[in-house]
């Protein structure tokens, strides 16, 4: 089988390496910049391209670029039988009609960067496919580069993408405001560190209802407005603080 | 130098087994239940006690207890110059006054289990003091048993316990959060575990500001909005998303 990726960012690099690992023939590497496309064909012995029209006939061709570039670049992609698919969280399966006769999503669940090393055995992969054989397939790489595939139709996709945001996004966000708290007051982020860890780690091994530890969780309300009032001079983080307080105590009575 | 340990919960027992472990001598392990003293005080090779008034002469008293009970321990406690600290976050050193004429605090910054090895050595310990020959001495403990030993006083430990509360315990109510939407949708919690570890372990390395991605922070206004419309039956949710999104974008235009 024949693969060629498209693109040549944080997620074509990883995926690429990963699949070239796997034993998989890597035919193509396409990028706008020549220079991009030929550092990562020459790490997987692949053709470096800069035109969608050089592309040569492969099995399986992997958009792994800018949600915004997908729709151009399947516009401009002919695959006729081969298979396309994209690694987005939220496009649709049908942004590949114009392209292909089969269509698929591969997406990788994790936040690639540049330099840093991920064990993309443990990065789940979410397949969809317009029809059995194509899932099959798809389902084949995937299974060689990571050892959690599951199949997700486009809503539990989309789903899957609103809750990453909300427990991952959200999250680091969190940590920017801790930051910016702990800088007016003349300490370090360097001090949340740890326990930022081992919040992340808990999770792994319990679930997050049982690791819901605070203020909020134990219906300390003495402590609650004690901070509320240190955030008077801060009115957007006192707000947000309120509503997840609120959201907690709401889950707690629950219970 | 004696120690003894107020308490026999988590930081009692974290903070008394490394304390032992960094070759201090530990006099009397205090706890209501003298079953639970006793646990306790075998490990660390000292006297069980389930009095207060019970307990021996100490240079260092460790008041290990959970915040509503701290007050009430110290108005038992007779220490005279023997020093007492408390190890919560959020109870000021004005509490110890009654018991000890060298009171402080000795907050560990972490979050501790019962059943799970934390490395004591990588949590910070927020120190305070009354006067410099008891911070003296807390700080020769702290650096016994931990590499991150700071000195903050009160308005800074609650600004510090304020950054713990968003950081850390908001976070893990995010991935309750996430939890329910993946729930409802026929998904497991499973396959947001390794995205939620990356989070955590990037800004390890880097600033939690050049961490930041997604919807929020790329301006993608068609995902925010597809998100809100398919959390249309979560107004709560919704809220938070809403809320959280205007924040990182906020801070985007600060840039």
């Amino acid at each position: 089988m024949n693969i060629s990726i498209i693109g040549s960012g944080n997620v074509a690099t990883h995926l690429g390496k990963a699949i070239h690992r796997a034993g998989f023939n890597i035919l193509d590497v396409y990028s706008r910049d020549l220079i991009n496309a030929k550092a990562l064909a020459s790490e997987l012995q692949a053709r470096a391209v800069d035109a969608i029209s050089a592309l040569g006939a492969a099995d399986l061709y992997i958009i792994a670029v800018k949600d915004e570039a997908i729709v151009s670049i399947a516009k401009q992609l002919n695959a006729g039988d081969g298979i396309v698919v994209h690694t987005s969280g939220t496009i649709g399966l049908d942004a590949l009609n114009t392209c292909s006769n089969n269509p698929g999503v591969f997406y990788p669940l994790q936040t690639f960067s540049k330099n840093k090393q991920i064990d993309m055995y443990a990065v789940p992969i979410c397949l969809e496919a317009s029809n059995a054989s194509t899932m099959k397939i798809l389902i084949r790489v995937g299974k060689a580069i990571s050892k959690n595939v599951q199949e997700l139709n486009s809503q539990q996709r989309m789903h899957l993408h609103i809750a990453a945001v909300i427990a991952c996004n959200f999250s680091n966000h969190l940590y920017v405001l801790a930051a910016e708290l702990l800088e007016k007051e003349g300490m370090l982020f360097e001090l949340l560190k740890p326990l930022i860890l081992e919040t992340a780690n808990k999770i792994q091994s319990i679930s997050p209802v049982d690791a819901q530890t605070g203020p909020a969780s134990r219906e300390d309300k003495v402590i609650i407005e004690k901070h509320l009032e240190a955030l008077k001079s801060n009115p957007q983080i006192a707000e947000l603080y309120r509503l997840l307080s609120a959201s907690i105590a709401e889950r707690r009575m629950l219970d």
